[in-house]
């Protein structure tokens, strides 16, 4: 297989963005990208678009096709993934793989989403077609319900970290007020946080991600062809890449502390890398909610089970920590746009090792990881990226 | 890049299926795959599943997950495809694209679909998202519409073929009665077919494909792997695959009386098989209208241009004829349930070359085509198949 590279990234402010059109979100995003790696639109040899659902929220489909009408790529092959939540980082994974077995030098990828011009109801019905339909959604079941359940056993397993929860939102809230393309740059104190209402027990508001609107693309390419297109200092190698998967249904999982997919996606990332938790510097991992953020730091192996909490209160996962996690502000602060977010993960994982973070720069930033789950941990991809 | 051959498929009887959910027809098609290939669930690497729209029609996204979950497959990644009608056909492409690549060695993908226990008029907008949907479907454009457009053009390109789009229905009808899944086996009369109701003129009823519940699913495994897993005899090599695009809109298409996405995904399938239309025995294609049948047949160039009515009116694309289409009964009469449809016509292309199509069986079918279409031809993936 050869080696793939990323070599350019853009993406548009995240957030509330009414008079943003999915052809505005894709035009700004996916031009940046292409900009930024100093290519010629004729040498992407395809396109691979994640979307979750603007089939319901837009009713628009097709949303390979429609990014290259709007890009102007011509007659290239284009697709649609969608793995719920992780959709982005699908494009991404069939983007790096198709590059990988040689049917393409260069491949764009990319994700989007346009959620907040309709009402919450719709929104929240159209989220939860990323669960069971038949068996969890029609029944009243939703995330915060799903995820406070495993908040709930997290407690009763190992011990109550709502506190700890707070500081994972306080941080998330204190990085994106360095992010100019974060939705909630706010500096919302810990009390406030603490203190805010129930959405379903025990997560509160502020445990709860944002419905975003957004886009974020990348280009990639095999090594060798990345030496030529663009200066090398701006080149990010992916030095390991995994994508598994997981029963649907909450009730199907037979542990809810630990994600199966997340743990399987790690071990195969580490494996191609040949590296451990500790050899990455820094992460962005899926905090949909808190308690997400909890797990996914001890599936990653970066905390040992039941330990996450600890870390966040010890300061290990802040911007000046040992183990920053979501300096971007994560899909807490800086937004979730569903389908854009792997590929927003993405974005600041190369922005840091690029050494172009501006205020929120890490010191250490020589090997990224991030990760993205869909649905209750049903899909998840991890990439590890290294700077030159 | 390695070999992949196809090594089991399974598809569901299709038509309109009220006491089938989505799980059911995942089950049935999938298994019955499963089990043709002779294999143990633990060794399937990924799963693939190509679905359009369930999203909206069905209230459920994330098809991967769930097919994985009725399947049994535990931690395996998954991804749904979409690509409008060709969302089926891009799971099988990325498939390959996997095996060929060294990521897995056996991988399964599938389509499926549930359209026909929502009212027409959900169906309709349902269908409508795999067009633009600002410059297009809020417009009140539909696919009817849109093909219709196609045909006045072609009509005025070259002659009026309205007898033969009725002619390529008639033999629709006349292959589904052979076909135990299809949706139509009946007889219907070519006086019945031209004298039918208008849609959008000049396509009438019978010019139109149907509204379809479904499922196909395919084992895919590398050439090395498949000789130990079935008997050589069941294998069929997949010796030539294309992927290509085009602009969503119709506006933006400078010619559509030919299709650009048609046109470069077959030179890419032919390349690589080495082979040119002439080397092809038969072929499935997409005729989501009569119409497009026709355009088809010489955008594969098995007609020159303007002249695949002339080969309808001769008799060669029927069943008898030197170069049969759509054996099966095609989307007109077997039935098009959308993300299933690309499968659909594999399962056909592989039943075929294994000589176990029965009543319908080719005399002669070394080597057989796929081509799916998605949208306004926005999509294209062509596959060329031979037998052991």
């Amino acid at each position: 297989m050869r080696k793939v590279c990323v070599i350019g990234i853009g993406e548009t402010r995240m957030g509330r963005l009414p008079d943003r059109s999915l052809r505005d979100l894709i035009d700004e995003a996916g031009h940046k990208a292409i900009a930024d790696a100093g290519i010629e639109k004729s040498e992407i040899g395809a396109l691979y678009v994640g979307n979750f659902n603007a089939s319901y929220l837009c009713g628009q489909g097709h949303m390979g096709a429609l990014a290259s009408e709007v890009l102007g790529l011509g007659s290239i092959p284009t697709v649609r993934t969608e793995g719920a939540c992780a959709s982005g980082s699908l494009a991404f994974r069939f983007g790096t793989m198709a590059i990988a077995a040689g049917f393409y030098d260069i491949v764009m990828v990319g994700g989007v989403e346009k959620m907040t011009h309709q009402p919450t109801e719709t929104v929240t019905t159209g989220i939860a077609s990323a669960m069971d339909y038949e068996w969890e959604a029609m029944q009243g079941f939703t995330f915060p319900g799903s995820f406070a359940m495993i908040a709930n056993r997290y407690f009763h397993e190992y011990r109550d970290v709502k506190h700890e929860m707070g500081l994972c939102a306080y941080n998330a809230h204190q990085n994106a007020m360095l992010n100019p393309d974060a939705q909630m740059p706010k500096d919302v104190p810990l009390a406030k946080i603490l203190g805010a209402d129930l959405i379903a027990s025990p997560l509160s508001l502020f445990d709860c991600s944002l419905v975003t609107d957004g886009a974020a693309f990348v280009v990639l390419a095999a090594a060798d062809v990345a030496e030529r297109v663009n200066g090398a200092h701006r080149v990010i190698d992916i030095i390991g890449t995994g994508h598994a998967g997981d029963a649907l249904t909450l009730a199907a999982k037979p542990n809810i502390t630990s994600f199966a997919a997340s743990k399987a996606a790690a071990a195969q990332a580490y494996g191609q890398a040949g590296l451990g938790p500790d050899d990455i510097d820094f992460a962005e991992v899926h905090d949909c909610f808190t308690i997400t953020q909890i797990i996914n730091t001890e599936d990653l192996g970066f905390f040992p089970p039941g330990k996450g909490g600890d870390a966040v209160a010890d300061g290990v996962t802040a911007r000046d920590g040992k183990k920053p996690i979501n300096v971007s502000g994560g899909l807490k602060a800086k937004g979730h746009p569903i389908g854009a977010t792997g590929i927003s993960q993405i974005y600041e994982v190369v922005t840091q090792l690029r050494g172009d973070a501006g205020a929120r720069q890490l010191k250490k930033a020589d090997i990224g990881l991030s990760q993205n789950l869909g649905g209750t941990a049903a899909t998840c991809v991890i990439n590890i990226f290294r700077g030159r």
